[in-house]
C-alpha cells in the first residue's frame, strides 16, 4: 500500500500519536472502564460542540446517524435544504424510510441562504429541517448562524445539521445556534480514522423522538440515549472501542492547541487556499461562502485531474477529484484536521511545479 | 485502565500484531489500494465462510446488519425460532421495523430443535427464517445441520443465521448448509475489535431483495453490493478502514493455523470447559447442545460471580457473569478467538484456588 499525505475531504490525516491509540488492548464493554471512557469523551466533545446536551456515540459513518436522526424526529413531514451530494443524501435517507420529505436543491455552487429556509417554513408544513453545515462536494460553508435565526421564528421545528466536514475545524456553537441534533464524524477534521459518527441532542430533540415511531433499532437515537443514561454511559450494542480510545485522546489534543487557536488554523489554512485557488483557477462557489475545511477549485485551466494526483502521488501527496458529476470540472483540497500552513504550502507549491503556473 | 485477559463472550482477546494493524495510517477509501483491500478480505472470508456468495462489510456492530438482513429479505413474514437475548433481538429488529414476524421462544437452555422449525414452516406462512446459530446468552449452539434439513425442505425460504460468536471458531459451511445470509462480527471468535460486522448473501436472498421495498439506507444491503459490484469493491459511506486492515492481517494469520486446525483448538478448549463445568458445577443447557466458544455454567455453588471477577481482576482475568435475568444464576467463560489450552487451564485453576473447590 501506498501511504500519502492526504489532503482529500476525508478521511484525513491522522496523527501517530492517535493511530497509536487505535492499537490499545482490549477492555469489556461491560466495564467500569468502558463507562469511564464513554464519560470523559461525552464531556470533551460538550465543550468541542458548545452544548450542554446529550452525546451520542455511533459505531457507523456519519450517514447512519443522519439516517437515525431524521427518521427518529420527523413526525409530521422533513424539509430537506441541499446544496450538494451530501444534502441529497438527506432526502434520500428519508424516502428510503418511508419518512415524508420535500428538499429545495440549489444549483451547484450556491448556498442556502436563510430566505429561503424561511419561505419554505412559512408554510407550516414542516417539523423537520435538514442543513449541510458543509458541503465536501462543491466547497461550501452554508451560513449557519443567519438560518438560525430563522429557525429560530418557528418553534416547531427539529433542526438537524450535518457538520461532518465541519466540527472540530469551524466553530459551531449548538446551544447558541439553536441546533437540535448535531452530526460529524471521525474521519474528517476530528483526523481519526473512519468508523465513528457522534451527535448532540437537544432536549427538544428528545421531545420528538417520544411521539415518533418505525424508527427501527441501530440508529434508534432515543433508545441509545436511555440506555446510556440507564447503564453508566454503555451502549447496547458493542461499540468500536478502538475508536473510542482514539477520540479520548484526540479531544485531549485538540484542547491542548485550544479550540480558537485550531479554528484560526483552519480560517488561516482556508483564507491561504481561496487566495491561491483564485490566483491560478477559480474557488467553484459563490464569494463569500467558502468552506473552512476544504476547497472546491473550478477547472478553469481544464487540467488532467487524474494526471496532477499522480505526479502529486510521487511527491506522496494526494488531493481529490471532483465530485459525482463535477469530477472534471473541479479539484478539491482539504484543509482540515491535522495538516497545517507548511502542508498546504507544500502541496500548492507541487502543484504550482506540476503545472508550470505562473 | 486495566487490562485482562479477557474470557468474556466478546470482545474478545486480540493479538498485538492485529492490534498494530488498527495503527495502520489512513488511505483515501476510493483509492486502488482500498478496492485492493476490500477484494482480498472478500476472497479470505468466501474460504473461511466456506462459501462463493457475496461478502459484505458493515461498520457497525452484528446487530446492524442482522437489522438490514431481516428488512431486506422479509416480503411476506418472518418467522424467528430464539433460544435467547440474541434471538428474541431478531423480533426487535422486526417490530421496530414494523416488519410482520412471529417468534418461537424456548426456555432458557434449550435448543432450537429441526422440528419445531418444521412445524411453523409447514404452516406455509413464512418467508424468512432466523436462527442464533451461537447463543452467548445460555452458551448453546443450535444444530444447524439438522436444521438446514429442514429448511431445504421450503424453497421459498430465505434463511438468516447469526453465527455473530461462532464464526471463526467453529465449522460454518454456509453453502453445503444453504444459509443465505450468514451474519458474523469482528470482535468474537474472528479475534478483532469490535467494530466490523460482516456477511455472505446467496443468490437467493439478492433475489428476494428485488421484491422488498423501505429497507432503509445505511443497512441496505441490496445497495451495498450494488455499490461494490459497481465501485470496484468500494463503499457508499466510508468504512472503517482500520478494522479492514487488520481483519486483512487477521485472516492471514487464520489461513497459517489452517482452518481444520483452529476449528479443532476450539472444540478442545470446549470439551474441556464442559468437563470441568460439569465436575464443578454444571453446564447449564441441554447435553450435545453445548456451545463451542462459550461456556455458560450453572450457579449450583451459589457463589458470588462479581466477587470471583474482583479476585480474577487481581490475576488479570476477566469472565463473564450471566446474561440478563440469568446474572446470577449462571456464569460464563468464553474460549474462542486467540485463546488456547493453557489460557483455559489458567483461568480455571485460578477459579479452583479463589473458590477452594475440590
Amino acid at each position: 500500500m501506498e501511504f500519502k499525505k492526504l489532503f482529500i475531504p476525508g478521511p484525513t490525516m491522522v496523527h501517530p500519536d492517535v493511530l497509536a491509540k487505535m492499537a490499545t488492548p482490549m477492555i469489556g464493554h461491560r466495564s467500569k472502564d468502558a463507562s469511564d471512557l464513554q464519560r470523559r469523551i461525552t464531556e470533551k466533545m460538550r465543550k468541542l460542540m458548545f452544548t450542554s446536551g446529550k452525546i451520542v456515540l455511533s459505531t457507523s459513518s456519519g450517514t447512519g446517524l443522519m439516517e437515525g436522526a431524521i427518521r427518529n424526529a420527523t413526525a409530521k413531514r422533513a424539509m430537506v435544504f441541499s446544496i450538494g451530494a451530501f444534502g441529497d443524501r438527506w432526502h434520500e435517507l428519508a424516502k428510503f424510510n418511508g419518512i415524508e420529505a420535500d428538499i429545495h436543491r440549489e444549483t451547484d455552487g450556491h448556498p442556502t441562504m436563510p430566505a429561503t429556509v424561511d419561505k419554505y417554513l412559512s408554510m407550516g408544513k414542516y417539523d423537520v429541517v435538514t442543513i449541510t453545515h458543509n458541503e465536501t462536494s462543491v466547497g461550501i460553508m452554508n451560513p449557519i448562524e443567519g438560518i438560525a435565526e430563522v429557525i429560530r421564528k418557528y418553534p416547531d421545528i427539529v433542526w438537524l445539521v450535518d457538520c461532518v466536514s465541519s466540527l472540530a475545524g469551524a466553530k459551531v456553537e449548538v446551544d447558541k445556534l439553536g441546533i437540535d441534533i448535531c452530526i460529524t464524524s471521525s474521519q474528517k477534521a476530528l483526523a481519526l480514522p473512519p468508523g465513528l459518527a457522534l451527535a448532540s441532542v437537544s432536549k427538544k430533540a428528545e421531545e420528538r423522538f417520544e411521539k415518533v415511531g418505525n424508527v427501527g433499532y441501530y440508529f434508534d437515537i432515543k433508545n441509545l440515549i436511555k440506555y446510556i443514561d440507564k447503564k453508566d454511559h454503555q451502549y447496547s450494542s458493542t461499540p468500536s472501542l478502538s475508536h473510542m480510545f482514539a477520540l479520548d485522546f484526540q479531544l485531549d489534543r485538540i484542547e491542548k492547541e485550544g479550540l480558537e487557536n485550531r479554528f484560526i488554523r483552519h480560517i488561516e489554512m482556508a483564507e491561504f487556499m481561496i487566495e491561491w485557488a483564485n490566483k491560478y483557477f477559480k474557488v467553484f462557489c459563490t464569494p463569500g461562502f467558502e468552506s473552512m475545511t476544504v476547497t472546491c477549485i473550478a477547472n478553469t485551466r481544464n487540467i488532467n485531474v487524474a494526471d496532477l494526483n499522480k505526479e502529486l502521488g510521487k511527491l506522496k501527496m494526494q488531493i481529490s477529484n471532483g465530485y459525482g458529476d463535477l469530477k472534471d470540472k473541479t479539484f478539491r483540497i482539504a484543509h482540515m484536521g491535522e495538516l497545517n500552513m507548511d502542508d498546504m504550502l507544500e502541496v500548492t507549491g507541487a502543484i504550482e511545479d506540476i503545472l508550470k503556473l505562473k
